[in-house]
């Protein structure tokens, strides 16, 4: 887990290479010049989290309506809902969960344009998908998944806004933002603080974690690396909704990391913070600018669009470096497989 | 908050009445008429969770692709995603939240066909939304939201059928399956085993919920409201979901509520309940049938469809009578407020 973990600067760039890059620009103009009316994606575990990215970037960025498909519907109840003017995006490392593979399917039959993004370009979610980019991010050696997660979301970054540009190239700025982001992840990972903080969490019995907007997806994945590798039972929640009753069981007992950027996403946690404060928790935030009385993973200050691809980094190696300190081996989560396949 | 419960089986008999079910026939029949190509529903909490079951039957009876819209892509970042094909629901028994009202404001400002379902006929979420279905639940008195829930999920499932029917006027076979729903209610409500139940997690410290299909939104409310007024941090799965990671933090310290019907979701549970008892989980199952080796909340047997709306009812009894048993009160839940109004 430690070396996929370090892998992702590198990952980054191999994405951002001119082969690849290519790639995405070609899939991305296909999709501009089809023209969605709006986007549905589907996926399962660590890859869903990437997914929800992808749709944030597809309301803001494309201004189209986006949403994330519950298998189910297709799987277990036959529903062929009529996706026409959909774009159905399938997200998965493995591509090997035959759910997904049947909703792609039945989405492409109803009239729908496909694209699998996957780390495996052999598999059956690529064979039914009309278009795929790959995420080359190479064989991923842990269970828990990380650099095919921030692979998900750089490709998907890029897709993006590829298509928002029309023919697939992105513009200077847009470009010089991304070829950014391999330093800024290696000197991310330099940090010694989700190390030092792991103790802090030793005997913790559950944890919250909290961010908005772009924010969130990477709110909802920490929560799932907490409890694939250190057992941790972590909630995650939109900042929002937190107020909305769970902010009820909060109390000293239960720990918060608190992701909290300099865009819209972060300034709106201006309300969540105090009502956390007032339930006297204990609160770790994520981000580039200190908050008073608050302990602090520091992560590079960038546009929240770029920053869940950075944000995410201290809290996999909080994830790791607490299952080392529970005595649990990361590598071998206890129940799980790297292939999960449901129906 | 044991008033509001004892109200549902009135509440759901008051919706079906003559008045009510006309006035969403007739709601039912002008959407049906405009012709949505894609359905987005908002709402925040409670509701949320009644969105949800909302977007299950979207897709499997309306045939029309459906997903849950969040609110900070519209009120934080700015986007205006194109609606001009969709009915946009919002789903709040207060109506009170700006959020979702600015949503509505923007989606229909977009050419969205609009629709504010709440308990608020005066509330600014119906001002702003073309349409509006009431859903005539009476003054809640607890903080904690029951029978609002459950009268969200009737006006939505008698929306949705009605304009499959196409008229707004429910087939009689339908008709009659939602008038036996008030007797079931309320034989429901008589059984004593929550109250029994309530002890076994005096002392747990989390607790996860799951189930699939239109089970899925019952195990999120009711991990919420054990949240609320129980302060139990309760995580809640889809049956697949959970088998792609967060399986690995589940042990004997962690029970498990498993909502477990008797149609396509309920039986494709049965991929999820061994790799429980693997992990030795201490699982409470809530179903219409037995399931060996586990204790049961017992539920009447009817079709998945309509389960939703009896299937919380001893898990919202559960979530009250535990608080009372950890000393709570469940109807001043702490740090929270009725009206929630987030942007």
């Amino acid at each position: 887990m430690a070396a996929d973990i370090d892998e992702q600067p590198a990952g980054y760039a191999r994405l951002l290479s001119a082969d690849n890059a290519a790639e995405i620009a070609r899939v991305a103009a296909v999709i501009a010049e089809r023209r969605p009316r709006h986007v549905v994606f589907t996926a399962r575990g660590t890859s869903d989290h990437a997914a929800l990215y992808g749709a944030y970037l597809t309301e803001i960025r494309l201004g189209l309506p986006a949403g994330l498909a519950s298998p189910s519907v297709v799987t277990l109840f036959g529903a062929r809902p009529d996706l026409s003017d959909a774009l159905v995006v399938g997200v998965s490392q493995s591509g090997g969960s035959p759910d997904l593979a049947e909703v792609l399917r039945a989405a492409r039959a109803s009239g729908a344009l496909t694209l699998a993004v996957t780390n495996a370009p052999d598999s059956p979610l690529v064979d039914v998908a009309e278009l795929s980019v790959d995420i080359a991010a190479g064989h991923e050696r842990a269970v828990a998944a990380t650099k095919t997660y921030t692979a998900e979301l750089l490709a998907l970054l890029m897709l993006v806004e590829g298509i928002r540009a029309g023919d697939g190239v992105l513009p200077a700025t847009e470009r010089k933002a991304l070829d950014a982001l391999p330093e800024l992840a290696a000197r991310t990972l330099t940090d010694g603080t989700p190390a030092q903080l792991a103790p802090r969490y030793r005997f913790a019995r559950q944890l919250v974690t909290t961010g908005r907007g772009y924010a969130y997806p990477t709110a909802r994945e920490a929560a799932l690396k907490l409890m694939e590798t250190s057992y941790l039972p972590a909630l995650a929640f939109s900042g929002a909704d937190l107020l909305h009753g769970p902010l009820a069981m909060t109390d000293p007992e239960v720990p918060v990391l608190a992701l909290v950027g300099s865009g819209p996403g972060g300034r709106s946690m201006g309300e969540v913070l105090p009502r956390l404060g007032e339930r006297r928790a204990d609160v770790v935030v994520v981000g580039s600018a200190d908050v008073p009385g608050a302990t602090r993973l520091a992560v590079p200050e960038v546009d929240e669009r770029y920053a869940p691809l950075l944000d995410i980094l201290p809290l996999q190696r909080l994830a790791l470096a607490l299952a080392l300190t529970r005595g649990e081996d990361p590598d071998a989560p206890r129940g799980l497989k790297k292939v999960t396949a449901t129906m």
